[in-house]
This record gives C-alpha cells, structure tokens and sequence, in this order.
C-alpha cells in the first residue's frame, strides 16, 4: 500500500463520492451531513486512527463513535475505503437485511454502539473510554463525531462533565459546525466560539479549527494525542453538503439524496478506489476476567429485609465471583446499596452522580467492552434515561439496571419520587427482562438470574423491609414464578409481585377465615410471565385478582391479561392498582389508602368474587 | 407592620427553626437541605419577592420554583413567614391529605410546577419567564432555587442554553452549592467557580456570593434585577445544614430530621412569629385570550394525506380560533408540520432546538400560567422526555405532545428513528390521554378533541400519506372508536388504530372473498379505550386480532386485554405487532415483513380463527 493512498485528500474525495453514490441508490441518508465532516474523518482514516480490523475487539483499537447516526453512509465509506466492507454492501444501504442500515448499529463488528438519537454518542463514548483507560489499561483512544444540533441535549452537557471528572484524555471528540440542522440554523450557527468556551468550562481541552483544512485538523489530532490529563474537542466549522456544488451550504438539503447526484459526481470528479487500512495498533494484552463459585448472601425466614439491601450484598458476592461485573449508580448508592460494591471493588464502581443518562449510556460503552455492568437508582428515576435504554436494546447492549424504593415505599417524599410507571416503560423495551424480588434471597437469587440476561434487564427493588418468606438457594429463574399457596378448593388465585406479595398472603388467609380459599402466585418475572401457571389458576379458580405498587397500564395487571386475552380465558380479571396521583404520608398509611393491604386486597377479591356470582 | 419584620437574619432564623420543627414533627424531610439555603431565601423574601398571595395567579407576581423539592419544609416555612398557612398547617408536613407534600406540587395555590425529581426546576422555569416576558408582558420575574448535586443532570444545561438563547433577563437563579449531595461531596464541592463559569460560557451574568452573608445576597440580587438582556445565576457557597449545630457541614445527614431537634432549637434561639407580606407586585392588566369559531381543515375522501400534514394545518386553525394555543417544537418543525403553526403564529412559537426535556418542561411552564402548550417532535424521540412528561402529569399541568414518525413509517432512517414503546409509557402517565389518527380527517379533529383534555395528552402521527377514509366535520371524542366495518355475520373483529387501519381494512376485503365477515374497529383513543365496543365485538365474533406499528407490550394490544381480561371475554386476542428489532428498508417493505401489510393480518387472522376452531 502505497504512502500516497493515504492522501487524507484523496481519501475525502473518495468518502464524499461513495456518500452521494450510496444514498443516492438507496433513494435515502444524508449526503449532505456527511460531506461536511469528510475532510475530519479522511485524516483521521489516513494519520491517526489505530486499529486493526480483523480484530474488532482488539483492546488496543481505537474505537469510533458517529454520534451523528444520520450520517452512516461517512461511516460506511470509511470502512470502504478500509477494505472492511465492498462497493457491492456499500449500495444496499439502508435496504432490508443490510447491515448498513441507516442508522448504524452493532450487526456491523466495527460499531460498538447504536447512534441515531441524537446527544448519545459522547456519552457512550465515556464508558468506551472508562474501560480503555480505567479497566482495559489501554492507550487506545475514542473518537466521537457529534453534529452541532445535537449539542443542545443536555446528555451531551453530562458526559463533557463526566469525562473531564474521569480524566479520560483518550476522549477526542469533532464537533462538525455546519451551523445547520434539519430545520434550519442552530443556536448558535457556524460559531465555534460558543462550544469551546463551554467545553472549557467543563474541564476540557477545546481546538477550534476550519473543519475542511486538512494540516489545521491533523494539528488539532496531534493536540489531543497530547493531552495527558483531559478530552479534548476538536470544534470544526464546516458548510454542510460541502464539495457537492449547489447544496454546499443551503438551507433544505437535510436528509434527502440529492437531486442531481449526477453533477455532484461530476464535480468531484476521479473516484479513487483506494484501500487503506488503518495504523496498526499498539499490542495489548487483556486478561480474561476470572469466575469463581459464587456465594450469595443469605437471609433467615421472617427477618425483615428491604430488597434493595439484598440487592447490594448479591452484587458484592456476584462481584467477588466475576471479575467482569462493574456497577454504576447516580448519587443514590447509599440508598441503592450499590456503596457495598463501591467499598468492596473501588476499581469496578463508577460514581456517575446525578445522571442518568450519563450512567445508562456509561453503561452501554462498558458492556460493548465485554463488562457486564449492573447501573442503579431510585426507579422514579430510571426513567430519566428511558430513551438511552431504548438506544441501548437497539444496539443489542446486555445491561442492566436496578430501581430501589419502587412504587409507593418513599412514602412521605411523595409521588415525584415514587416509580408507578416503570415496569410499564421496560416491559415496552426490545428483549427486556423484568424482574420484581419480594424477599431478600428471592432479591439476591433474581442478581444472578439477570446477570445471564441476553438484553437489558431491569430489578426493581423496595425501600422498606419485607419479610423473608423464601429460603436462601432456591432457584428463580428468568419466566418462572412462584406458587405460594394453594389448593384444590381454591376459588380465586391473587398475582402479587414485589411488596404486594405479602399483603397478598395475609390477605388469602383472611379470606380462608372466610371460607375462600385463595391461590396466591408471586409473580417475580414480570417479563416474560409465567402464562402456564397463570393459565392453570384461572382453570382452576373463578376470579384473578392481582396486586401491584404501579399505575394500572402496562404493568403486572396488564401482563396477566395478556396472557388471559390471548388464551380466551373467561376467568375475569380484577387489577388492584394505584389509581391515582398519590399525596405524602408514611408508606404503610399510603398501601393502604390505595387498597394495597390485606384489607384493600381482601375487599376487590371478594368484589370480583360476588360480580362473579351475580353474571 | 413594621420595618423590623422584614430584617433577614430574623426571618432566616424563622425559616430555620420551622424547618426543624416541622420536620420533626413529620419524622421526614430535609432539615439540613433547607438550612442552607435559608439565608438566600430570608433575603429574596424580605427585600425583593413581589407578589399578591390572595391573587396566586396576578401577572405582576413573582414567580418562585423549588428546584430542589426535597427542602419543601424551607418553601413550607416561607408561606408560614408571609401568613399563607397557618403553624397548624405547617406541622402536617408530608401527612397524609396534607396539601404540604415531601416535595412541592400545586396543590397549593403558590406553586406553579411539581419539583422533586432534580434537574428540572430551571427548565420549568423558562416556561414561566417565557411566558411572563414574550406573552404576558410582565416585569415578574421567576426565581429558581436550585441545589448543587442537581447540576449534574444535563437537562439543567439545556435550560441554561434556552434562557439565554431567549433573553430571559427576568430568570433568577440560585445555587445552593453546599458541597453535599446524599451520598457525599459533588463532582466540585464547595467551589462556586466551575458553575460560574459554566452559566457565562452558556451566556449567563453569573455572581459568586457567600451564601450566608446577607449583604452579598441582596447585593446580588440588585445585580440580577439591573440585568436588561441576560438571566443571572446567583451562585452561593453555603454549608449544609448551617445553624442546626452538630450537623453543620457534616455528611450523613442529607433527607433525614435531626437526631436532637431540642439542642438545634434552643440554639437557635427565639422562634420568631412575624408575619411579613411579600412586596407588592406592579400592577399588569392582562387580557384574556380571544376565542373564536373553529374552523379545521378538511381533506376529500380518498386524498392521501400524512397525520402529521393535518396535525400541522389544524393547529393555525386552532391558533387562529384560540389565543391560547402556543406551539413548541425540538428542531423538527418541518417534519411534524408544526412550522406552519410557526409561520401563522411567530410569536406564540418557540423553537426549543433538539432538546426534548426542555421542551416538556417550557411547556409544563406555559401551562401554569394558562397557555395551552402543544409540543411536537418525532415520536420516538418523545420518551427522551418522558421523566419530564411524568413530572408535568404529577403537576397535573395539561399538556399537549405530538410524535410525529410513529412506528415503522421512518422506514430506511432505521430503528433508532422508529417510536414502538411510546404508546406504552404514554399510557402509564397519570391521568393521561393517548390518541392515534388514521385519516387527516380524523387528525385534525383530534387536534381540537385533545385541546380540551384535562391533562396530559398524547397524538401519534405517522411520515406516510394514509388515504382518507372519514367525511370532514365528524367528531371523534375521547374514549370513543369507530366500527368501520360490521355485519352480523361476522366471524372476526380486527382492531386498529393509526397505520394499520387501512390494511386491516384490506384485510377485511381480502377476508369477505374468502367467504369471512370481518369486522373492523378503529381505536383511535388508545387510552381511554372504548371497551363497550370491545366487548360487542368480542360476544359478536370468535376472534379479535390487534395489529399495531408498536412493540407487543404495552400498546394497543395490551390496552385491547385488559378490557377483554377484566370482562372475563372467552374470546381469544391475536396480537399483531412488531416483534423485534427493525432494521432499515422502505416502510411498505418493512411493514409486509413485519406482517403489518393486508396479507400479514389476513394470515394471523386465520391462524387465529384456526387455532379456536380446532380447540
């Protein structure tokens, strides 16, 4: 390979061409995005980027981020020009089964996380770095290319803060000034004053430079290689849809191929058909992390332990047990318990403060890395982030998150920080596991269970102790559920998860002082759901009841009446839910003032039992 | 009342030791949270916060947002201070039916937004100056008391950005900056430095003080009221838990009350029982909004017309018909049509830029002072700001959001593009509304069905032109759906909603030739949902089938078996939705290989009716 293939003009005339080339076939993507920030990605390609190929997950690769998703044909044509990918998968762009698709997306080896929303890809990029440098012990850098709209989402504000706390100088991120986004100019349109101002107000090392000349980009690289104690942002101004003659600049063009590729081809005239591998990397060498015998942490039958603290002494046994698992948890982890990983495992634990964004998609960087990372805070705030979540699943990330002092157990703090709408919110995630423990060794098994999830998987934890009604070791695994009472007298089955578990034993016991004997399910998994257990009882008995700390819609209630809908099953259903927006009071005073006490379980079975009797 | 009432040292130490009784009384709260910031309020209170308590409403008022809910007993002890509540009231904090909740809501009069969850107080805030400033043409200004540890999240930084981007010199901010989040210190402790420089960089005048000196605090907020273009941050170094003795300064005691409230309280000294009126407010007259006759555009039968083309055009007739209605869109105007809104109406639109939190919490701003906010992005970008959504519903602000690209329709951009949880989480907001058109006919009548909801409301467009099927000027109220196609022969209902209306009534047709009556329902109100309807149909027909452009969790299917579960309906329900992760291709490609075309519906529908033959 010669030195002249790695022109870095040659090789942006060849990005903007195989741009207008592939989107053009597709009918679909954004030449014009990629053509203001080739010049940036050509002498990255052709003087900096270390990596080799065959090897995607080679620890001593540089990895790149196109947080920019929109402009994956860029990508696309790098790796072409890479030799990683043909002419032939470059024209299936965005066309079923390809995988270029339009946004891009691990089923490329080359991509370690989905990008397409915008303000994700710093942020995921922290936890790419975070392993690099703080796990891995690896000099590789992470490059990040970020348009310049998506520098008003706060995320991107987090992660600036959050890689400059780290002190992750192999962070290098090219914020592409074209002063446009989809509808019009930005903020602050082609200024790169604002941005480097800012970003040097959150700690980071700022080179402002005209993102289209090739010597002050590669100075501006050789800078950030020689940052030794934090990011650096390399802030470009460029025209958007430059080389590509009418579009270069205008308003209008985002998004669409152009309308006339013909003449821009015409106008950036030869195509060179060069491949130019990337800089070797430096030789690295990672230990496999160790497993050992895993030893959870067991509890007495009838101590009074809130799940979150089971939660926090199975992570500590899980992590003494695999070398892989790293935690990470949002300012709360003497609430989450997550401080008894922290003390135990310094070097795993990442204190991400209050951001949860930042932490989800810290995570997701960690998990593209090959650590299993375990994340965690207050469920009414898990859902802060529900959209990086969202972004993760697509990427196919396994992580995994934890809700404490779920539904109404923050008692007099009051609804904003009560989670009533969370289960609802991950049941909806692409491949997501559900877990809800009601003891503490049910809480400390379900850690191990969704260790070995495939995607994300989310626990949801309680603030108050809860009796312990499951002896330690016992199996829960992912789909089952536990049947804790019954009988073949028995006329209804209550569903209970989580804390309504044990309202729903007393309850079952006041009502066969009644003479009606109650089946009571614990349904731990809420996704996916026991359907044959539940299929059983409503065989078996005449009326389902079930009981949950969650606002009625796509919760628990509405797992099992999947399950009865589908089956045609003509055992009515009764969903004991928080109805309303709940006030302040002290927990116990709250369950029941929403009926979720053996008295409010008690009076809806034995509503749903008369309706019953009555049709 | 005289001069003397209104020193600060008195009212600091007023506020102090009601904060310590009340929440000693409570056994809950932050007592050392409000301490330190006890002083910055005692100055706002006595010598700059206008407002008419007996008109909570008056535009010449002063706004106040707590930021950092958790130190409600603070904000409690200042309308103690003013003779808002009553020192009975004051020691019902966080009871049950107590309008003094853990964090502030406006259940009472004086609170404008819910704060709680962190990080949202500014945003909400830019709402309120928004409107005070552009619509209502008042000198009130907002102040917001912010703590440290909430910095951290990015959605404070998106609200810097906006103020400044809007001028909005009537935006008061202060940081309690003691250094102390729950868990331990902050990413930069007790320095006021980096928050200074951070708010100038995003634009802001930004002022160090000493947090406990009187002087500097009223000294700076003559600084702020003397600001003509910009919003001020008054960052102040304070101690946490300052005056209540042994916990000054100390960790450990972040959400607790006192151990020994008695020594705090004999420390503190006398309790002082002023009661000092705020200063009175300039005296602004504003003019209720005109309303006029409602005229929606219409669109012929059988024209193909995008949802999000008629959401756009019936929101300028509504804006035309309505002077409340303001519009705000996140960079996407062009896509979701609300552009044309903008173009009739530039001075009741804000462009909020790709910020979605920002553009829920500018909008739960509005709202509290009277507007009727309709924001709008793509759909799948909506559940960024769902915690922000989730905030606004607990406020009981009522809010309109349109996600525009729903489903499957972004086609070649991709999964991340791609809105299938969205339905989910909008269905477990509180409260909430969840609509979905499958005409423009029908869009733009639930434009103005969704303006007269109670709270939060939620409509679902979609990219592609769909043919419209109603006559104009029909009406579809909320919780209604329409039978497009029934006999009494009917074997099969086949449920819609949105996209998928017009290939199961493709569907259907295909059906008929195979000698099948199919019955078909268009759920265009997801939630609430018409279960009488429903439960016709499922006594009518032997099968229901649900096809919807959304995961299988949560949506439209989900909605359909709680109905179904809860009757105790023997008719089984084949739920038709997307099943896994997209990838990229036209949307009719897409669409058909997710079975959500004629034939895909036609095929589970004999699977369906099958499966309940044999069984």
């Amino acid at each position: 390979m010669s030195r002249s293939n790695r022109d870095p003009a040659v090789l942006a005339r060849q990005l903007r061409i195989d741009s207008v080339r592939a989107t053009n076939a597709a009918s679909a993507g954004h030449p014009t995005s990629a053509a203001s920030a080739a010049d940036l990605i050509a002498v990255l390609a052709g003087a900096h980027f270390r990596a080799d190929l065959d090897e995607p997950a080679n620890p001593g690769n540089d990895r790149f981020v196109l947080s920019k998703g929109h402009a994956s044909v860029l990508l696309y044509s790098w790796l072409k020009t890479m030799g990683a990918i043909s002419d032939e998968e470059l024209l299936s762009y965005a066309q079923l089964d390809s995988r270029l698709e339009g946004h891009p997306r691990p089923v490329l080896p080359w991509v370690d996380v989905a990008t397409g929303s915008l303000g994700q890809g710093i942020a995921t990029a922290v936890g790419l770095a975070l392993s690099l440098q703080k796990l891995e012990h690896s000099p590789a850098r992470v490059f990040v290319l970020c348009g310049d709209s998506e520098m008003a989402e706060g995320s991107v504000w987090e992660a600036f803060e959050h890689a400059a706390y780290f002190g992750l100088n192999n962070l290098i991120v090219l914020i592409d000034v074209n002063g446009l986004g989809q509808r019009g100019p930005t903020m602050v349109g082609q200024q790169t004053g604002p941005y480097a101002e800012r970003a040097r107000a959150f700690g980071w090392q700022a080179l402002e430079v005209d993102g289209h000349d090739l010597d002050q980009i590669d100075a501006a690289f050789r800078a950030a290689a020689a940052s030794t104690d934090r990011p650096t942002v390399i802030v470009a101004r460029t025209e958007k849809g430059r080389g590509l003659g009418a579009v270069e600049g205008a308003e209008g063009w985002h998004g669409r191929p152009l309308a006339d590729a013909d003449s821009a081809l015409a106008g950036l005239g030869v195509h060179p058909a060069t491949a130019v591998a990337p800089l070797p990397p430096p030789v690295i060498t990672r230990d496999k992390p160790r497993r050992g015998k895993l030893s959870l942490p067991s509890y007495e039958l009838g101590e009074l332990i809130p799940t979150r603290l089971a939660y926090g002494e199975a992570l500590v046994a899980l992590g003494r047990a695999r070398e892989d698992v790293v935690v990470l948890d949002a300012e709360t982890s003497n609430s989450t318990y997550a401080e008894l990983f922290r003390d135990a495992f310094p070097d795993r634990y990442f204190e991400m403060f209050i951001s949860e964004q930042q932490m989800i998609a810290a995570a997701t960087g960690l998990a593209a890395r090959g650590w299993m990372p375990f994340a965690s805070t207050f469920a009414a705030f898990t859902t802060r982030a529900f959209e990086f979540v969202r972004m993760s699943a697509i990427g196919g990330a396994a992580i995994r998150l934890c809700g404490s002092h779920a539904g109404l157990t923050p008692g007099e703090s009051g609804p904003s920080g009560m989670a009533l709408e969370d289960i609802a919110c991950f049941r909806a995630i692409a491949g997501s596991v559900v877990l809800q423990p009601c003891d503490g060794n049910q809480a400390a098994q379900l850690v191990q269970t969704m260790a070995d999830a495939d995607g994300f998987a989310y626990l949801r934890t309680h603030r108050s102790g809860s009796p312990v009604i499951y002896p330690a070791g016992e199996s829960f695994p992912i789909g089952g559920s536990r049947t804790l009472r019954s009988s073949a007298a028995d006329v209804v089955t209550i569903v209970a998860s989580g804390v309504t578990v044990h309202p729903a034993l007393q309850a079952a016991a006041l009502l066969d002082g009644k003479g009606v004997a109650a089946r009571v399910i614990d349904c731990y998994s809420v996704k996916p759901i026991d359907a044959d257990t539940l299929l059983t009882a409503a065989a078996d008995t005449d009326v389902l009841v079930t009981a949950e700390d969650h606002y009625i819609e796509g919760g628990l209630g509405s797992a099992v009446s999947e399950v009865l809908a589908e089956a045609g099953s003509s055992t009515p259903l009764r969903r004991l839910a928080v109805s309303r927006v709940p006030g302040s009071a002290p927990v116990g005073t709250l369950m029941s003032a929403h009926g979720l006490d053996a008295v409010g379980i008690v009076t809806i079975t034995q509503a749903a039992m008369s309706t019953r009797t009555s049709t």
